[in-house]
């Protein structure tokens, strides 16, 4: 077996995927080959379509393989609510929980100025441009409640305010269904502090 | 989202991995775009090439791009002695863990005749032509212990004795480092039918 370098590349090709290492990528090869080489062959054409057409939607940032993605050029969503989040996920999370029906701007990261990534490197000079048309009525910002990302959407709740749009958080608290004595402590305090009137 | 179907097109494909569900074909899906292209492209290549050039040894029966496989190429490789196992993969694990130097035949399966799997769709009478030309001596079976792959190990034995050549099964019974109080029981007592003097 180790004389078949098309099966070891493809392997070893495998391993790109996420949580795939050497014992699954064998199994997964193997599988292909012996049972289902009809859906290797859609596989490595969807990849490379994917890989060939789909970058970045000019407006908000998402994956799309238009230079507008769908969600961006609907002009039926409300033109005047914008969804801050970090990963194009993030937007397919949204769309699928929440009747959530205005746009969208996917940073695609949050601000790491460890890891390089500065506002410029997330698009906030975008954002601003986007904000100053004055479109804009509110931002919603749903970056994720760590260290980061509360970072990043402080920065752009001030960027907000410059531009006189409001901004506001999605709510963070003990989640549905979640038992408070599993709660880890920093959710809990949060939730404590953040409690409203009933 | 919904609206780009090369994204979707790439989810569903990703399916026919053994293992992925929805969930993990959208997280790979993801990962491969927004972070490893490179490695998306390489992978719809490898997976192309594999498709297009891997086959079956004729000799041997297992993948191979060539008509005869490496290791049957191989004339170092002890001519008398043949292993038969069930897929490509036991091939690999052999070769990785002993210092079995002699030829393989792989079935890619075993005789199970309620998935319409008899002796000719597992290459037994490919097996029975090369017995024929009587240059193996020894066939070793390491089929599965599982009820089919004994059958098969049986059936396997009975052609070996019409071509009087000698047919070897390989030990089963409890696993190094195994511990008799969580082995199965038809395990341990395949060990006490099958003890050896000391």
């Amino acid at each position: 077996m180790q004389s078949e370098p098309i099966l070891h590349d493809l392997m070893q090709a495998l391993r790109c995927l996420p949580g795939v290492g050497q014992k699954s990528a064998q199994r997964m090869a193997f599988h292909l080959l012996e049972r289902d080489r009809q859906g290797a062959f859609r596989l490595a054409q969807s990849l490379a379509e994917a890989v060939d057409k789909i970058g970045n939607c000019l407006v908000c940032q998402t994956l799309s393989s238009t230079d507008e993605c769908g969600l961006c050029a609907d002009e039926r969503r409300d033109q005047q609510l914008l969804c801050i989040v970090e990963t194009p996920t993030d937007v397919m999370a949204i769309e699928g929980a929440t009747s959530f029906n205005g746009l969208y701007f996917v940073l695609n990261g949050r601000l790491s100025p460890l890891d390089g990534l500065g506002p410029a490197e997330i698009g906030l000079d975008k954002l601003a441009n986007r904000l100053a048309l004055g479109e804009i009525k509110e931002i919603i910002l749903a970056t994720n409640p760590t260290v980061e990302g509360e970072a990043t959407a402080h920065y752009i709740s001030e960027m907000a305010k410059k531009h006189s749009v409001v901004a506001t958080r999605i709510a963070h608290g003990v989640p549905f269904g979640g038992e408070l004595e599993y709660i880890d402590s920093g959710t809990l305090s949060h939730a404590f502090s953040g409690r409203s009137e009933v």
